[in-house]
């Protein structure tokens, strides 16, 4: 049996088992409409710790720490760690991942990462190389907005197209056996530059690389958006999701009510003021572990395709006037 | 059989193949020892781009043509890069790779990027995820220092454990099937931090981490440095050079002539004026790609173990007070 299918997916040969899963986030998303799903909610976004940075790390660490005790194992139990964040240098991911003395592969995915980590961390498993691998991410607001944007104590005020990034961490422990959803299929995208250059409106930026990955998961695997009981993006909030369900049904495909952007699950954009809805690594990472993987284990949810979304800028490179090219990558999980 | 050997290492079923490399490098570098090796060398740093972030780019893009081209495929035949570089948020990688709409997986390993590109390119083809993948990694000594320390235009005066970056890119495309010299082992490292917290010393922060995985790798693999035709730390230079031996030489392993590290490889430290050595992703991949590679193809050395180092620190957590954990894979490579 080929596990190469199509142009850019992946079926696995033995689909490896999520056997873990957490979500800790901040006290934002916490309130939010699916607040009351989350593993554990963090009043303090500082959660005591000196800066934003190692906040961040903390959140790393903890959701770690769950995941693993989720699936009844011992951190040494984990053969690799396969994480990353949005910070310079991943430093979230480094000093909150350091003391846990796991062989480590870090990941820049941008908002895209948790998808990537879940895809090589299948490989890990399906191809023997690991009983079990972590896959983790994390992104916070207020690191976010330092880097990527204005110091918080600016109060600088957002366009309508701007996100807001969701503070917390998730992460899934994969193994070779035990009970649980499996990761069947992956479908790993490409770097899409439709020359957007306004970094206030990643959903748009991102957008193509959504549709590409869709578009051609859908044609490697001989699959609509019908065979899913769940489609879901990571953070295109609501302009990008417009702008895929457009794109898409261009090219063939026609998304329906099955199909929603993580951004806009995790937040009340109205009432919460998150303007075109949730983005960051752990906007798809925690609406996953900690709500779509839940509904899987009541069985409100069989087969869900997930496709977090990544916006590949740095301040840098915007303010040398260049586009904010974009990723995505797909995953299935079925029960 | 089991792939998984000891506590961090794979022992490959169906070795990757070295199909294509290739190694694009700057001035200095080719003025350096090694320079005669280079499959290219670029006389104008800057590429005839606007920026060295877009120069950083370009030196990528070419490594990644001319590797695929010298393992006679076409870009179209690649399924996956993995790929990664220094600069925040991979832009080296995200622009300079973008065009070639190959899937890509983004990678930070600081200075260690080229052996954790290779490690996880080796487990896409082992695994049968992919015929032909390629490993890349970049970087500039201009866009590092602007972004890690000053910008050029200070003449900012460089402690004797300074390194220099290697400005440069390496590429390697492994397949199934042909000829080369195959990837055999792998030994995934462990973030390790001894507490360094100066900046200006990566060969001390990095050591620790190389002599983690060095031990390791003996170990799981039941052999000794004899083993080896060749055993190459990344970019430690000379004091981490001499950290290493003495701190493996406490844990049981005595380095003997066999053992060198790429920044001492690359540069001539006094003539050259690159202190501690050579550094940076690209201080192993060319060295590797334009040197240790070309004299395995002449039959000079015949089984290797390259062990890339990487500093995981940034400007930001150096100035919040934090250490500089380190890094470090090792991939060995035999006729």
């Amino acid at each position: 049996m080929t596990k190469i299918i199509g142009k850019q997916s992946v079926q696995f040969e033995n689909p490896p088992i999520i056997l873990g899963f957490s979500s800790v986030v901040g006290p934002k998303e916490g309130q939010g409409p699916i607040g009351e799903y989350f593993d554990k909610i963090v009043e303090d976004p500082a959660w005591g710790e000196p800066n934003w940075e190692l906040a961040e790390s903390k959140f790393q660490k903890e959701a770690a720490k769950l995941a693993v005790q989720n699936a009844s194992l011992a951190m040494t139990d984990i053969r690799y760690i396969f994480g990353g964040d949005l910070l310079n240098q991943l430093i979230a991911s480094s000093f909150g991942l350091k003391d846990y003395q796991v062989p480590f592969f870090g990941l820049y995915g941008a908002c895209s990462t948790m998808a990537e980590s879940l895809q090589l961390a299948s490989m890990s498993i399906d191809g023997g190389f690991a009983e079990y691998s972590l896959a983790i991410t994390s992104s916070h607001y207020c690191s976010a907005e330092k880097q990527f944007r204005f110091p918080l104590e600016l109060g600088t005020q957002r366009p309508p197209t701007a996100s807001w990034t969701v503070t917390g961490s998730g992460a899934i422990v994969l193994g070779k056996q035990g009970k649980g959803p499996k990761i069947t299929h992956i479908t790993t995208g490409k770097i899409m530059d439709y020359g957007v250059t306004d970094a206030m409106n990643m959903g748009a930026s991102m957008a193509p690389a959504a549709v590409d990955t869709l578009y051609n998961h859908f044609k490697d695997l001989g699959r609509t958006p019908a065979d899913y009981d769940l489609i879901a993006t990571g953070d295109l909030g609501i302009v990008g999701k417009a702008l895929v369900k457009t794109m898409l049904y261009e090219k063939g495909y026609k998304l329906e009510d099955n199909y929603t952007d993580c951004g806009l699950e995790i937040f009340a954009a109205v009432t919460q003021d998150t303007h075109a809805g949730g983005s960051g690594c752990a906007c798809s990472a925690v609406t996953l572990t900690g709500y779509f993987l839940k509904k899987m284990q009541s069985g409100e949810l069989n087969r869900i395709l997930i496709v977090p979304t990544g916006a590949l800028l740095s301040p840098v490179s915007s303010n040398e006037g260049e586009s904010v090219p974009g990723i995505a990558h797909a995953v299935v999980i079925e029960n």
